[in-house]
């Protein structure tokens, strides 16, 4: 398969993660066979650094004449401490979740049992967890008109919510939910917003067409306490934009390292994968950081196009990896002393070595 | 003291937790030669019942004329499952918070020793956390415009935010965190909202009146997760409306159960006392909802009135409670049978006699 790849490393750990994310692309395409190209392109705070803007034209274009985007991260704490800035670089990424129309964000959870004792949470409590969170990433709140008044003391955001928009993400749930343990979760506020009842009227409205998916609601503050008390009741969980964001950060503690959780962002066009993590400006050029979400972020984008056995090895790599602890300090203890690029050599060599390889 | 207590019990287990609560003032009025009075209003599910509406002008005006309001819990899951339902017992909620101006509302949330074990998350994660939420009330996405458009497939909700809504319940945060660890920290999404950077900008500008505590800001989606991975780091935080919504119930796994969180809401010229938990209709008339949230509740409104003394026997009754095992089922396990009024009998009890108490 020949695929176009457009790599947008971004800020921040970014660049570092998505090398790593780009070698495992690149070892994969050779053993087998594949023909992969990737073109790097500008966002956020280091496309404002060099062309003033957080998502320049050229990298628009660029994600446009691609098959993919592999997306690192956006950020910097010098804009976070700033509420005045009038751009940012988080523009760039709503920019182009905007422009890719990538409406169908995809984020699995899953409790690796080499990971159990790192977590916060008590190994019996996440042991066999295995969520997936389709979140809807082009409406709602971040894409509503939102108004500074110029006196400065009256700020609105709006929220806002169509019945296409609920509607596609909706059926991506329920299908996902057939292919699993058809359970799906509508996570919403509609005891106080419009927007909820929208979704949960639609979600009623949809479920009779799956009907071996059993579906449930509940409200966001329920769900981010259930998440925790008792995470394997939930399947698929399907919610808006905001709710999507806080739900799935919160869910990386299951996971043990938010380093580890990555994501799908898939529209009509196009597609796009990426870490949630975000950029970790303190973080950036220490060899800290960890590899693995940019890593499992390629393997989605192999699924994307079918390339499972490519896909399932990717990630019996990164099992491999976890189980021998070649992994960043975030999961091991201070004083192991794996970098980044140590984890992503383990990984490659392992696609080319499935058989062979051990600590090294 | 004489004072006038408007008691609002409620739906679902609202009725049987309030009951204990009123029980503990009335053995703390006996004690300590108080005058406190009990007026009984409706509000919620049940007051749709009786009289059409979730909150009957009578309602208000006994609050009104209250010093104080005792709160149980309202909703009712044939509402939940209605997104149509024009009446909703949620709106007498978020109705007496408006009548009653209540836009401070404070939640804390601490580890008990004794139930360190009971939580999902591990011992040594969470023991010592003692945090306080400032969560603004009266405002924000739940009190903007929302619309449903003719056709009923678009709905807006409106979040905004005044300077003066900000700075009221700042300035009770920064106060609060003085008397604690001088630390504060603001929880927002900055990086997306115009009422997130609003909030940010204005808790800049008030920190500088309060040089002695420590701010730092952070997003929502980090906060989520931060509160569960360490949750220490943390001593007043204060947030907008939902967000804190959102975040007090997931604290909730800190404390072991939801059925031990209280609030107070605290307006310029109304205070009302609630627990942070819902109406749990199915738990109703079971006998084992645990009365413990409300009765901390009613501590919270002596402190109110500067009842040192009174406050802190209420909180001593409930510390020996724990500590003895006389819990409802939410903490024992499942084979211990002590009934919400048992649990409410103990700390009368105690109050009563604070040096002999034991398992009776
Ligand atoms: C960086 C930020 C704008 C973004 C979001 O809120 O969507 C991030 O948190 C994410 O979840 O991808
Ligand atoms: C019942 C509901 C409207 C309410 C809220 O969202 O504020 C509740 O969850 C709370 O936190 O008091």
């Amino acid at each position: 398969m020949k695929l176009n790849i457009a790599v947008l490393p971004g800020d921040g750990i970014g660049p570092e993660v998505t090398a790593q994310a780009v070698k495992v692309l690149k070892v994969v395409a050779m053993e087998f066979n594949h023909v992969f190209t990737f073109q790097n392109a500008l966002v956020g705070a280091s496309a404002i650094d060099k062309t003033g803007t957080p998502l320049p034209k050229e990298t628009i274009d660029i994600c446009k004449n691609a098959d993919a985007v592999l997306f690192g991260a956006i950020g910097n704490t010098k804009y976070d401490d700033d509420p005045d800035a009038k751009i940012r670089p988080e523009q760039g990424l709503l920019g182009i979740r905007k422009e890719l129309g990538l409406h169908t964000n995809i984020r699995p959870v899953i409790a690796y049992d080499d990971l159990l004792s790192k977590a916060s949470l008590k190994t019996k409590q996440i042991k066999d967890t295995n969520i997936i969170i389709y979140r809807e990433l082009t409406s709602g709140i971040y894409f509503g008109d939102r108004y500074l008044s110029d006196d400065g003391n009256t700020a609105t955001d709006i929220c806002k919510y169509e019945r296409f928009e609920i509607e596609r993400v909706t059926h991506a749930a329920f299908k996902a939910a057939q292919s699993r343990k058809r359970k799906l979760t509508l996570v919403d506020k509609a005891n106080v917003l419009e927007t909820s009842r929208l979704w949960r009227r639609i979600v009623k409205e949809i479920a009779p067409q799956y009907p071996d998916v059993r579906v449930n609601y509940t409200y966001i503050d329920n769900a981010a306490m259930e998440l925790i008390i008792k995470p394997r009741q939930f399947d698929v969980i399907l919610t808006e934009n905001m709710f999507g964001d806080i739900l799935s950060e919160e869910a990386s503690v299951i996971v043990g390292s938010i380093g580890l959780l990555a994501s799908a962002s898939i529209g009509d066009q196009y597609a796009m994968f990426e870490p949630i993590h975000g950029a970790y400006t303190k973080a950036a050029n220490k060899g800290i950081a960890n590899p693995i979400a940019s890593i499992l972020s390629a393997a989605m984008l192999l699924d994307y196009f079918g390339l499972d056995e490519e896909a399932a090895l990717v990630r019996e790599g990164v099992d491999k990896s976890l189980k021998l602890h070649i992994t960043t300090p975030d999961l091991n203890n201070k004083y192991d002393n794996i970098s980044t690029t140590k984890v992503g050599d383990f990984i490659e060599d392992f696609i080319q070595n499935p058989d062979e390889t051990n600590l090294n």
